[in-house]
C-alpha cells in the first residue's frame, strides 16, 4: 500500500459516539422517532421507533460508513472495499460516491436484488462472491490488497459502530425530549455492531440494551453463554441482513458485559411486525428491521423463553415488567416488492387483530 | 337544539391558519418533512413531502377534526355527526374521543373496509347510507337535528379549512428553515378544503398553489372555468378520498382567486406515484395522498394538458420550469391490505426504471 498516513480510528466508547452523532448531523438524516397507539397498547408500553428505514441510502449503515469513509478519504485514500449482505454495501458505495471515493461491495449470490441494484445506482462495482460469509471476507480481502483500497467491515470496525450507535444515540435523547425517557433499548443483532453502538450509547444510563435474532441465527445469544465468539450455521429467515455466521469480535467486547439479554423471534412474529409497521405507523421496514418491532413485543409479553439474559444480568438488573417505554431501532427499509405484496396481505397469526386492539 | 351558545368559528385567512397551527401544536402530530434523491431526479426539482400519512389517524384531517371537535366541546356540545368518504369521519371520531364526545359518523357503503373499522375502534357509531354524496349529507343532516349535535362538513367549515391549512403552513416554514423555499405547493383536491388551506397559507407568498384531481372527478377544474361550484358526476379511481361530487362553497371561495390551476391524473400515474413513495421515500401513502405527489411529477414535466392554470392566472404568475422547489402534502395513509400488495407489485408505466434513475 502506497499510503503513508493510516487512518486508525479510536477504541469506541460513549464519547466517540457522541462525537459521532454531532459529526454526521447534517451529513445524514436525522430521522424521526415514531409511534403508535395500536403497537403500545400491543406492547403493553410506549413504544418509541427510530425510523432508520427513512435514512439515506435506506438504512442507519449510513451512519457508520459515512464516517468510515470520511476518515479514509481524508486519509488520502482513493477507493474502498466493503463486504456485506447488502445495506453496508450500499451505505459505502454512496458514502464513497459522495466523499468522490471508488468503491468495490462483495454481495452473496442470493442478496436481495434492490440491494444489489442499489449499490450499482449508488456507482459502486459490485462482485458477487458465493453465500457465506467466508468467501465474501476472501474476495474482499484479496481485491483490498490487489488495489490498495481499505476494507470497510461491516461490523467489527470502530467507525461502524460508533456511527450505527449514533442512531440509538439520537433515539435515547429524543425520547428524553418528548418527556419519556427509555428503560429498554432493541436494536436487531447481525453482526453485532448496532448493538455494540448502542451499548456504547447507553452507558451510564440505567437503559436496558437488548438485541434480536431469528431463531437459529443467534451467535449472540451463543457467544455470551460462551463467553467468546461464536458462530453458527445460520439458519434460514426471512430476515437477509441478520444471517452472519458470527457476530465481530469488537462488537462482542463491547456488548459482553454491557448487553442485558438477547430476544429470539421467528419469521412469524417478523412478519407480523412487518405489517404492523406498513399498515399502522404506515412505514416500509425491511425484514431485519422489523425484527427489532418483534423482539420489543416479545420482551413486553415477558415470555422467558425468548427472552436470554445475560450470563450475570438476572432480574436485579430491573424487572422487564415495569419497562414503561421501550425504544426500537428501525435499522433498514431496502425490501423487494414481491415481499412487501406477501407480508402486506398475510395475516396477523398471534397478535390480537388490529381493530379489536385499536377499540 | 338545546344549546344557548353556538360555537361559531371567525372566518378563515392567513392568520386563522396560523392560529389553528400554533393550537394545535402539541395536540396533533408535527410529522416530518422527507425527500429522495430518485423523486428529485425524476421531477427534475427537490420535492419536499409533508408526511401527513404519519398523523394521527393517518391523515391530515385530524387537523381539522381536532380544532371543530374542540371548538365545539368548549361550547358545551356532548356529541358531533360528521360524513365522509372515510378519513374525515376517523378523525372526527378520534377527536371526539379526545375531548370525552360522542360521534356519530355516515360512510358511503363502499368505504375502504380499513377506514370503517378505524372509525368503529375509536367509538365512533358508524352509520352506512348509500354511495352518493347526497344520500350521506341527508341521512347526516337528519341524525345532526335528531340529536341535536353539530354536524361537522368534510370540507365545507372554516376550522376544517383552517386546520388542513396548518400542514401546509408547516411545510412552508420547514421549508425556509432547511433554505429550499417553496416554489409551488401541491394538494390533492376532494371537496377541496386542503388546497383552500394551502391558499390560506401560501397567501402573502410567492408560491403558487396547486390542486390535484383524479380524470373525471375534476369538479375544482370545472368550477374554476366556469366561476362556480360545478358538481361532476364522479368517474371510478382508485383515490377513494377524491371523489365527492362537488367542492365546497367556502373552499371555492377561498381558492378562486388565489389558486395557480390544477393537474389532472390518471390511475396509471396515481400508482407510480404510490409504489415511489412505498419503495423509495419508504412510506405507506394511500392513493388520494400519492395523487400529490402525482401531481407535482406532471407539473415538474411541464406537461400543458394535464396543468390547467386557473383563468387569469397565466404563465405571468411565474413559469413552472422555473420552480426549484416542489412542496407537496402527502394527506394520508389509510388504505387496504389488498390494494398495497396489489400497487406494490406492479411495474412503474411511464416512469423510467428507479435503478436508471437513481444511477
Amino acid at each position: 500500500m502506497s499510503r503513508t498516513e493510516p487512518a486508525v480510528p479510536p477504541p469506541p466508547d460513549r464519547a466517540r459516539v457522541q462525537e459521532a452523532a454531532w459529526w454526521l448531523s447534517g451529513r445524514v438524516v436525522r430521522t424521526p422517532v415514531l409511534n403508535s397507539p395500536v403497537i403500545d397498547r400491543l406492547a403493553g408500553a410506549r413504544v418509541l421507533l427510530k425510523a432508520e428505514n427513512l435514512q439515506a441510502g435506506g438504512s442507519y449503515k449510513m451512519r457508520g460508513a459515512m464516517l468510515a469513509v470520511g476518515r479514509l478519504a481524508a486519509a488520502g485514500h482513493g477507493g474502498v472495499v466493503a463486504q456485506s449482505t447488502g445495506n453496508h454495501a450500499v451505505a459505502v458505495a454512496l458514502a464513497a460516491r459522495r466523499h468522490g471515493l471508488t468503491a468495490t461491495v462483495v454481495l452473496p449470490a442470493d442478496a436481495a436484488q434492490t440491494k444489489v441494484a442499489r449499490a450499482r445506482a449508488a456507482g459502486a462495482e459490485v462482485v458477487v462472491a458465493g453465500t457465506t460469509l467466508d468467501e465474501r471476507v476472501a474476495t474482499a480481502r484479496q481485491i483490498s490488497e490487489t488495489r490498495g483500497h481499505p476494507l470497510i467491515d461491516a461490523y467489527d470496525h470502530p467507525d461502524v459502530i460508533a456511527g450505527q450507535g449514533s442512531a440509538s444515540l439520537e433515539l435515547i435523547e429524543e425520547a428524553e425530549r418528548v418527556g419519556s425517557p427509555l428503560d429498554a433499548l432493541v436494536v436487531p443483532v447481525g453482526g453485532a455492531g448496532g448493538v455494540a453502538g448502542a451499548c456504547l450509547a447507553a452507558a451510564g444510563t440505567t437503559i436496558q440494551v437488548y438485541g434480536v435474532e431469528p431463531v437459529g441465527c443467534d451467535s449472540l445469544a451463543r457467544s455470551l453463554a460462551a463467553g467468546r465468539p461464536t458462530p453458527v450455521a445460520p439458519a434460514p429467515t426471512i430476515a437477509d441482513g441478520l444471517r452472519p455466521t458470527c457476530v465481530g469480535e469488537l462488537p462482542f467486547a463491547i456488548a459482553r458485559d454491557a448487553i442485558r439479554g438477547v430476544v429470539r423471534v421467528d419469521d412469524d412474529q417478523i412478519a407480523d411486525a412487518f405489517r404492523l409497521l406498513l399498515m399502522e405507523l404506515k412505514v416500509l421496514v425491511e425484514p431485519s428491521g422489523a425484527a427489532g418491532l418483534a423482539g420489543a413485543l416479545r420482551l413486553a409479553a415477558s415470555l422467558g423463553d425468548d427472552v436470554v439474559d445475560r450470563p450475570g444480568a438476572g432480574p436485579e438488573g430491573g424487572r422487564r415488567e415495569e419497562y414503561r417505554t421501550v425504544g426500537v431501532v428501525l435499522t433498514g427499509g431496502n425490501v423487494e416488492a414481491e415481499l412487501v405484496a406477501r407480508l402486506a396481505t398475510r395475516q396477523l397469526a398471534d397478535l390480537t387483530s388490529v381493530e379489536e386492539v385499536a377499540a
